[in-house]
């Protein structure tokens, strides 16, 4: 088994390379494939397709059964991360240190670019998936999927999000939005992972606890950053979340109790795969990724 | 077989209950579900799910076997309506003569109500269609439903529609931009009828050319009531078109040779289906009602 540090990097190569692949495939108008590879190019760790991948190896299966529905989750995520940062909604002028997709490309070929990219996921899914890939699986994981970007999931927390601005809100409320806005889509990851190995039930409700803990603590890590990272590392002004009116961990609980939140949370997602007979080497070092992050 | 009359009013209730079931049932905010509403119940010709069970109905197959892609396909349609609206797009405050999504509920929540919608479609397609529906034909549908509405169909329309503005385009930039932006998802409603139905390839492709012809003559109709329509019957201001700076068939062939063009379109597309051995009635009857519709 290789070491985490090379499988994070061969498999951020293997799907960044296939996301290009993609796009530069599409018979469209050619403002619209620069504004779509633009954003899926920006960088950032692919921590949802690494946890997918890390799942897969946890039940010793190659991460080519995933390669389809990792495409697929980045380029959600990604078309989220473009209609977030647009003027109407969180106005954001830089991303991961370069301007965002608005910023360049203009905001109507901006929101055309993320509406191509959540289409495009799921006809990645149903077409390219691996021939191991049943139908049957394949319309499970593409309802999952749905499921946790759309109106319930990512969507519903967006909204949340943009509700709760300006006002004060309490740890469930921030758990509402978070759990949902950027929860559901890492939960998803694990679970595509374990439906894609064949898990058993045990073993999908294990490592969906692990999921949702690893995402609260993605958020709080987040909010940490906020406060103490500098502008270099986050690719964004410090303190934009704060200045933007929205609740943040480390106001609710302050910067000392927001880390003991985030070990506390930590530790759950830890504890919760200790005793399944799999290899969790990778989603244990992914844990310890999101935790200790500096961007 | 009951008349075209009865049949579109019969089906039009069908599918507007349904739409309006898969909202109500959502666990998501309210404001949100208030804005997907809002659009699914504006009203509007249903012209999409109509030939979808029209195309059904051609093979003797019920209503019920395209339901849930019927309702994925008008979710789509409306997104992207919600979409166009936006002030960085056409920027229109009317749409079927009230005020547009974003009028309403501002840019943020009608942006978001859209990515709602669209992701939406396809587990409602996954997961809600009949059991006779398999998971074989359900992939193909949420495939070439993806495509159609995608950076290869309707976006790449759009995209197209937004770069012509304020240029003087030809027929063929035209035909380019609406075979995409409008036509696509027409078509796909024909080939979902069709593909659900269990059709021979020979029937698909009849179809399909009687599909694009039915696009091209809807979008001709659509430029003719541009100028020629009242503001009451299109509920919005009549030459909005023009005066956004697109190129329309009128403008580039004249009220007289658009009219003779659409007749010519709608007769190729009659043509096509003539001598298929199905019952194509009702197909008819909807090219009747695209050439002389009034709204």
């Amino acid at each position: 088994m290789m070491n985490f540090t090379t499988f994070a990097k061969e498999n951020k190569q293997f799907i960044e390379h296939e996301l290009i692949a993609f796009v530069e495939r599409l018979e469209s108008p050619s403002i619209l494939k620069e504004s779509m590879l633009y954003s899926l190019q920006a960088g950032g760790k692919r921590v949802r397709p690494l946890l997918l991948f890390a799942t897969l190896e946890a039940f010793g299966k190659p991460k080519e059964l995933g390669m389809a529905t990792a495409c697929a989750l980045e380029m959600i995520h990604t078309y989220s991360l473009i209609h977030d940062d647009l003027p109407c909604m969180d106005d954001d002028d830089l991303r991961r240190g370069k301007p965002t997709n608005h910023k360049v490309f203009g905001e109507a070929i901006a929101t055309l670019a993320g509406d191509a990219l959540l289409t495009m996921a799921f006809e990645v899914i149903a077409r390219y998936s691996h021939s191991d890939v049943t139908p049957e699986i394949r319309l499970r994981i593409i309802s999952e999927l749905a499921n946790a970007a759309g109106p319930e999931g990512m969507v519903a927390g967006q909204v949340a999000d943009m509700q709760g601005e300006g006002q004060s809100l309490s740890v469930v409320d921030l758990e509402y939005i978070h759990r949902r806005k950027t929860g559901r889509l890492l939960e998803f990851a694990v679970l595509a992972g374990a439906v894609l190995a064949g898990a058993n039930e045990e073993q999908v409700d294990k490592l969906l606890v692990f999921a949702a803990n690893l995402g609260l603590a993605f958020q709080i890590r987040d909010d940490i950053l906020d406060v103490e990272g500098t502008e270099a590392e986050i690719g964004k002004p410090v303190g934009s979340d704060i200045g933007n009116g929205k609740s943040t961990y480390t106001e609710l609980l302050s910067i000392e109790g927001a880390k003991i939140a985030l070990y506390e949370t930590a530790e759950k997602a830890r504890n919760a795969i200790d005793d399944l007979e799999l290899n969790t080497v990778y989603l244990h070092a992914l844990c310890d990724l999101v935790v200790n992050r500096n961007n």
